[in-house]
């Protein structure tokens, strides 16, 4: 068939099967396609729909096949389609007919989504474990920094001096939250469509509960139907990954901030930035612009799978193949981008001293001011007048509050004690922050403690 | 000034005050944003950072606010930008200096987000109950539908018979998942950042937990900078409801397909549809393709929040204030959209024969004629193979499988018995489905018990 | 119908004409919608299909109307549920039956995208003059400051000296990019799809192109079925308002960086910033945290329509009604932003001496030392070694380079010559990078005389 | 480093490097880069900044780098990041230190994003000739098929007759606004940034208009800055291969539709679709439902570029490198699916008799049946009216309009004359819709006129 051919230049070759194939990036599911249909025949011998000798065979067989797989000598085959086709072309070449028993009371379409599940729910796994190194960097830092202060922004103004251990607590708790999502969504991973068969169930006389057990999962959906359909599992971890990725985009945010010339709060370790050939004061934050960068490929596979997702009727449709490319990539990027700004963090160098003498004249500490006359009982507004001329005063003059002297202090108000010289000064400031999840040290420490607490707790879930 | 003043037709007048307010559209939590006042001074008062007797003139003078605001005698202005302050500045007028004393100990940054987690919270609950009062919709359906029988799909191609009362039944379970997914995300919803002030906490005594209580709230941020930060159960919450408008999205599609001329399988009622001024047959399910349409917006609201957070340096940022049109937009979309198919739902007319007629001839029982043979001992290719012999013949001769004499079936292999004559019947295809969460009558009977105990336990968990 | 009657709190009352009408927000198309009338009815009437009696009385009536709505007294109906309805019950009632023939050969299908067509050609129009006057703004920013310098950064590392009026010339090329594909657009919104009727078009003798002159449109859709189904217009229209919403979140980055304390370049007009009621040096550059924050609003509109869209067969679904919120919103969003960062960005005062002092000791000159070496003969790699010692020495000697003396230039290799001192002068620095489109001043002035050609090439494009 | 060693299971092993280098993905624009530096030493050579020699030198080691990389013999290097140092670390190795004059008034900054836009501009090219080829292959079908009659619909009801290839060419001219769309696009990605250097521009005396020509590029960005810092050029496409990913989503809708058992209007080409092992007559439109999903992928990709670009401050930043592997994903997902559509779209089986006689009984006539009588004067409302109760009659009698005798038909009205009984047959409702663009015989064979000039002129273009 030419219909089109003399009139243009070259016709690309492209074949329906290129085109549908997805063994090019299905295949990294091997083991848990396997072990999905070891589950299953064990299942069905249990059940006599096949006998323990067949179970036996086609179990030696698969056993052999991972393990061709693993040592690289497996050839996959694109006109096979798929994982699923691979191996149990594979099985029957090996053992026989009887190898084709794998695939009794059992469709693809709940053997891919059954591989999907078991794939997903071990990656997930292996992030939360990476989440939670992350936090134990993190309260490293923070221990070890424990009473750096530095400047606290808000809509990047100077706001009111904070510990650097404080301001980076706060990423100890967005990342806790991410673990709970995550800790979430894996209750709704960890499901077996198994038995779901193509969409209406089977005649077999299946026992969906104990092949689902065999594969430790504790729970199976409830409708066939909805089994092969599901596709909420992917997109809810994508959900999860899109929020863990915008923190890191906050953090990567912060860091090319600090690491700036005109910040100069931080020093990127060499590892984690790169020189240029001419400028050796020049250390570009890499890691951190691309993992920012890379926020926007997470949160584009998540519209990607949503998208896909919409108006589809029940119940499989080959659209959902989509899945697994966007989540496989998603996956990869998380993994990838917690694991190097865990290191990259580990080695930031803190430059204490740049970020306390950064603090003198920004101001920072008028609140607390303001707050010393409140305290004695003056009228809030009155008090921030009263603050208000003496910033004026310092602006006109060149100075800042810290160089007043108390008598320039008590023209301005004659209830400004000796004590306010004390008050104004950036160890006051943060010290006297004593609510609770404030920044005074103590306060800090506390959190520390809470999130040492909290990290016992993770690690035990995880090793469950 | 009039940098380009004649060059242009004319100039829009656009302040940078009607840039910035969010009276406009915050003024919706107002009820939220008086509550946590009236948390705040309760507390205030218990710290003895206020008298008893100005919390009571406070509390006092935000009930008459309150009285108005709901009676329509409040007048919001723009000049005083948010509701906070709208409230605030009324508070003062109405009671006199002493009303200031409310923002003692708190910051506009902690007091909007405040708002938004009571506000959010209550609208949770709602959609919650929504989702219940669909799932008990759907179950009533399928109850008064049990053995309805129709075809059931993959790729849109004919694939097996199912009980429509099964292919609903996918839905009640989606809707559990949202369920649960609104449940996990209402725990991060439910914590009060009350008390973090700008970003780093205050030297007032204050006590987080019990204004907390006081709202009934039972947990606080741990980190005051965190808690004015966070705007994570935003982004969850819209993740969670992007999954169900997709689920929404679907269950449209297969109410357009089904109540097309094409399917015919329902007829929606007339209050859920519109008619055309010419042709009478014509009802244009306008309800369902607005629903399926709408996912659109949900998705984009979801992308919104999650651009606006990517890469913001902590702590507050005024770019955070984008996150409540968006969050608005989606709550009355979803709570729109959950009403409507719920009633559209409930009034749709099942047209059970032409769904069992439309079964003839669609070769959809060739499955369970083939596992006829494979049960008998056949391997299953072979069994494959005599089956499609069958179809061929029954094709080229315009013929059902269901027409066949057991002569002529007979003739394609003489394994076949006159059992098969019964096996290939559409409601034998159904009632052998037996496996746990197949399309068997009894197999559908036992999710709907699972579905109402479900449901009672959702109800318990909302009225708690 | 009560079936979830007393199970639950309470029942939402809401009914599918409030969740079909679109009257609501089609509103704001009243004037196309009677412009399109008028066209309509004008040509109708040459083709003899009405009389020109008929002709005008409708426009009489329409008139009316027109003037109704605009003083205000007319009165929007829900259940006539859209703008068409709502005029055309209007027209009915006030000039009787004839009214009606205002539809013949016409479908709301037509007549709604018609609209939509025409209202988004206005507001392009004027979206493109306001990116003229912020090009404008940008040209009179640069010549006033046409020759201070500051730093050039990459990875926000300081990289080369620049002049100030090369940076922001960037943006006047990139919102002339914004330009030109508003203009691209423009084509395809400037399509006429009256006539078009439901999908098929209409057997009465209709003359398209004539009504489509008449409202100043000069194509028509070739296929009636493409004009009732084409959305494109306005996701071509909502993406270029994506990259133009980008290019302001970028602008806004640099505003918000430039006026932090810490970088200090700039500082705000006190009518585009907000103070803190304590902090007298705090400038929050709200205008540019929300505008950076409303580019998420931008996005999601985009994803929303693109969503909508996606596997909608032919012809006209109601999911379609769901692109005018999302574009009306996009225009607002747009229109705000240009019009407060225009205004924002020409009262900004630049702080040069700040940004000049901050090049000491950033070595960001390093660049031209190595290249002094260069251009006399000696290889580029051994000439970075030489200047990467220069820089060593300084930094162990806290140093800048321009501190040095000739004597500790020449140590380092003898080609330095006396003129060295000169080349390592940011104004040096700066002045030698003539290249076309390079920074400096000449090359600057070439982009500006460039862009008041553009500019003026621009406007005789709009007043066409 | 071991900060959190012990403590976890395993340590990813991931470096910095892995992280950063661009290698994996950037090697395909290998000729482009190495056509970009031909150019540019050509340019050198003529400005006396390198010496004939030299440029001979350097472009002799080029052709054979070039050649090694298309023979594979090419060993591409991790460690040297990028397509960029590995071909120059190969020059140098090949030719000696004069290699490294090809880097001379260059930076990676220009010349990565240079070989970005002559790799688009490539690609694009050919996508805009595959749209072309789709073209051409609509208008064979609709040629082929030019007066087969079909329902037309809206709201998925069907809504009056219409003709296939009045359907199908819909596509044809949505193909074309995509390809226009292209024709745009291309303007913006077809400017060079070479000579931009770092992002100043520089102090070399080079001719960038001068080595842009030698690439075919007819124009150099105006500022150096803006040449790095642009990546609209990129986003652009992405938007306008949203938009066509939408139209082939919507053609993929209907051919999915249409070749279910229930319409029933095609059959595909066994090659696109794939059977079950089971069922002969299953034929799942695969490739189709394929082509519908991978929509979320392109507009996942549009999404991920416009998140990475926001708030990005000038210039270059390495977030920006994350544009590629999106572009790429995208150019292959369109030209597979552009591809294989148009070879599907090329094999479809039109079953003609059955969308026939698929007409009978649908009411689709009764349009024209009140058209009928509104010629003849009488008001349009009643007209309507009196169809209306002939509509009725029928069905409450089971039968069809055409059925109707005329005695039956009059006693409806009296205007209705013997002509009736032909008005309303599906032949006459499509020969009379004779409106420009309607679906007469006659106005779709002028559009198809209308796409062969048009087609023709495209080739024009394409060939220039």
């Amino acid at each position: 068939m030419k219909l089109w051919g003399g009139r243009f230049r070259k016709e690309t070759q492209f074949t329906a099967q290129d085109f549908t194939a997805s063994i090019p990036f299905d295949r990294r599911m091997y083991k848990q396609d396997i072990q999905g249909s070891m589950a299953h025949v064990t299942m069905l011998a249990q059940q006599d729909i096949i006998t323990e000798e067949e179970r036996d065979q086609i179990i030696k067989g698969l056993e052999e096949i991972m393990a061709e797989i693993e040592d690289g000598s497996f050839e996959f085959k694109v006109e096979l389609e798929d994982i699923h086709m691979n191996v149990e072309k594979a099985l029957i070449e090996k053992i026989g007919p009887v190898g084709a028993k794998v695939h009794t009371a059992r469709s693809r379409n709940d053997q891919a989504v059954l591989d999907t599940h078991l794939y997903l729910r071990e990656e997930m796994e292996e992030i939360m474990e990476q989440i939670n190194r992350f936090q134990q960097v993190i309260i490293d830092q923070a221990e070890e920094h424990i009473e750096v202060i530095m400047p606290g922004y808000t809509h990047l103004q100077r706001a009111q001096p904070l510990l650097f251990s404080h301001h980076i607590m706060t990423y100890f708790f967005r990342l806790q939250a991410d673990f709970e999502r995550l800790q979430d969504c894996y209750k709704r991973v960890n499901v077996s469509p198994l038995g779901a068969c193509a969409l209406a169930g089977t005649s077999f006389p299946i026992d969906r509960e104990y092949a689902a057990e065999l594969l430790g999962i504790p729970k199976v959906y409830e409708n066939s139907m909805d089994a092969v359909s599901d596709r909420d599992f992917v997109i809810e971890f994508l959900s999860a990954a899109s929020i863990l990725a915008m923190h890191i985009s906050r953090l990567s945010e912060e860091m090319i901030l600090w690491s700036s010339y005109d910040f100069g709060f931080i020093e990127m370790d060499d590892a984690y930035s790169t020189g240029s050939s001419i400028m050796p004061q020049k250390k570009n934050p890499d890691v951190c612009e691309l993992s920012r960068g890379k926020t926007g490929r997470v949160y584009g596979n998540l519209m990607s799978v949503l998208t896909m997702m919409k108006g589809l009727p029940m119940a499989f449709n080959s659209d959902m193949q989509e899945d697994k490319e966007r989540l496989f990539d998603t996956i990869d990027t998380i993994k990838g981008v917690l694991d190097i700004n865990t290191k990259m963090f580990s080695h930031i160098k803190v430059k204490k001293d740049r970020m306390k003498e950064s603090l003198k004249g920004d101001f920072s500490n008028a609140t607390d001011m303001a707050d010393y006359l409140a305290k004695k009982g003056m009228p809030f507004r009155q008090a921030h007048g009263v603050v208000g001329e003496a910033v004026l005063y310092c602006v006109e003059n060149s100075k800042y509050l810290e160089d007043l002297t108390l008598e320039e202090i008590q023209s301005f108000s004659d209830q400004f004690q000796e004590d306010i010289l004390e008050v104004i000064k950036p160890e006051n400031c943060v010290n006297t922050r004593l609510s609770y999840g404030g920044t005074a040290p103590q306060r800090v420490k506390d959190q520390i403690s809470i999130g040492k607490a909290i990290l016992k707790d993770n690690k035990s879930k995880l090793s469950r």
